[in-house]
C-alpha cells in the first residue's frame, strides 16, 4: 500500500484503529474448539466484525508460530482471508525481525513474498544491513521500534547517547535516514504519551504506530494530542480490549461493537483538528 | 542442557563448534530436489557427517519460516532427527527474538516446548520483560545479542551509553544480571576479535556465541585468544564455510571434512592452554 492510500483510508473510514490479532487459544471463546482450525476461525469472524471501523491488522506472529506449521497454516489463511474480503486494509506483521543481510533478506521473502503483507516491525538493534532487505519490495514498509510500551523500555532505550540524547531518538534520526516516510514508520508507545512530542522532533512526517492503549494503559485523546501530524501520521493499535471484549458466541459482535466506539472517538478526534 | 555437561562435551569431543544450518534451498545440492523435504534431507546428511566433530547445531529460524508451513515441518524434522541422532549436541535456534511479556512467553514456548531447541538467541532493544520469560524453562538458554558480526553493528551498539562504556557493553552489564551463567550466553561476533578482551571484562564466567569466522572473515586464533576463559567459554559458529563446500552427491563428505579440520585446529587451541 502506497502512503497517499493509507492517508485516504484515515480519512474515509474516519479512523486511524489497527486491530491487533494477538490470537491466543487459550483466550478465544470454547465454543470455536469445534472448528478444524480455531485460530483462523476467531480471525475471520473478529476481522469481519471489525474491518468497518479499522484501517489495518496485526498479527503478532509470535502467537502463530507457538503452533508451529499448524499456526502457519492459520497465519496464511488469515492472511488470505483480509486479502480477499477486506483489501483496503493495511496488513502487518508484528514479527521483531532483524539480522545480518542475508537473514534479513530471508524474513523480507516471508513476509513480503510468501505471506502478502504490506509492513513488518523490525528490531533496529542491529543496524543498518538488518533493514535494508526489507526495502527491496515495492510498496511495502519497514516499522522499526523505537520507543516501546513495556517496562523494559527503560533499560536500553531511554539510555543517554549523546549530551541531550537517548537512545530511541539516535533510533529515529538515524533510522529515518535509511528510508523516507513512504516505506517506513516508527513504533511509539501510547504508554509514555508525553514522549511523542520527542519523538515528533526527530520524524515529524512519518507515521508512527503505536501499542499501548488499552490494556496496557495508555489514553487515545492523548497520543493524538502529542502524536498526530499534518496526515494524522498515526496507526493505533488495539488488541486484547477489542478481541477478547466477550468469549460467547457474540463475541464477534462485541468485538464490532468496541472497535466502533474507538472509531467514534477518533473520528471525533479528526475532527477536532478539522482532518475530516 | 545444563552448563556442566556442555563442558564436558567441549573437553571430550575436543571442539567449541557450532555448525550453523542456515539451509537455503537456492544453494544445496541441486540432486536433493527429487526428495519429498530437500531442505531435510540436506539438514539430516549434514548433521550426520558434521555432528562427531560439533558441539552444537544452530538453525537459523529465517530460512525455515520463509518457505511458511512447509519449512517449519522442515525445521520440526531437523530437530527431531538432532536429537533422536545425537542427543549430546546443544541446539539453538538462532531467532532474534523479543518482545513484550506476554508475547516473549509464546515465542518461549515456540522454541523450548513446540520444539526442543536448548537455547535460543534473543535481541536486548525491549530490555528485561523480553527476556524473562525464557528463563521460565529449566536448563533452557537464552542467548542475548551483544556485538553482532555486521556492518550496521556500528550504528547504534558501538554508540556511548556512558563516559567510558559503549552500548553493547551496558547490554553485557545489565542483562548479565537477568540470568547466570548457568542460562544465559551473550553473541559477540569474530569480525571484531579484539573487542573480546572488552566482552571478557563484563561477562568473565558466561560463554559466548561467536558468528563472523569463516565467509564473514573472522579470525579462529584470534577468538580464542582474546574470547576463552577457564572453561573454553566458546561456541564458534561457522555456517557458510560448512554446508556449502561442494554441491554434488559427495557435498555431506566435504562438510564432514571442513568440520574436521576446524576440530583439529581448535583441538590445537584447546590443548596450548592445557585445557585437555
Amino acid at each position: 500500500m502506497v502512503y497517499k492510500q493509507l492517508v485516504e483510508n484515515i480519512r474515509s473510514k474516519r479512523s486511524f484503529l489497527c486491530v491487533g490479532l494477538d490470537t491466543d487459544i487459550g483466550k478465544i471463546p470454547p465454543f470455536l474448539k469445534k472448528f478444524d482450525d480455531p485460530v483462523f476461525e476467531f480471525n475471520r469472524l473478529i476481522t469481519d466484525s471489525t474491518a468497518r471501523y479499522s484501517v489495518a491488522f496485526k498479527l503478532n506472529i509470535a502467537f502463530y508460530e507457538s503452533h508451529g506449521a499448524e499456526g502457519w497454516k492459520s497465519l496464511e489463511l488469515t492472511v488470505d482471508h483480509i486479502r480477499r474480503k477486506h483489501p483496503g486494509v493495511f496488513l502487518i506483521a508484528d514479527a521483531k525481525r532483524g539480522d545480518i543481510g542475508n537473514t534479513s533478506k530471508k524474513y523480507a521473502e516471508t513476509f513480503f513474498r510468501k505471506l502478502d503483507f504490506d509492513a513488518v516491525t523490525v528490531n533496529p538493534y542491529m543496524g543498518i544491513d538488518s533493514v535494508l532487505p526489507f526495502f527491496d519490495y515495492s510498496d511495502k514498509w519497514v516499522i522499526l521500534l523505537a520507543l516501546t510500551s513495556n517496562e523494559g523500555a527503560e533499560d536500553f532505550q531511554l539510555l543517554r547517547t549523546g549530551k541531550s540524547e537517548r537512545l530511541f531518538e539516535t533510533v529515529l534520526k538515524t533510522g529515518s535516514k535509511w528510508g523516507s516516510k513512504e516505506n517506513m514508520m516508527f513504533v511509539a508507545a501510547a504508554t509514555r504519551a508525553n514522549m511523542l512530542l520527542v519523538v515528533r522532533e526527530h520524524v515529524p512526517e512519518h507515521f508512527l504506530l503505536v501499542p499501548g492503549v488499552g490494556a496496557q494503559g495508555g489514553n487515545l485523546a492523548e497520543v493524538y494530542k502529542y502524536g498526530r501530524n499534518a496526515d494524522c501520521g498515526l496507526i493505533v493499535n488495539i488488541s486484547r480490549t477489542i478481541i477478547y471484549g466477550d468469549s460467547t458466541e457474540k463475541f464477534n459482535e462485541v468485538a464490532g461493537q468496541k472497535a466502533g466506539e474507538i472509531q467514534q472517538q477518533m473520528e471525533a478526534l479528526l475532527k477536532q483538528e478539522s482532518f475530516l
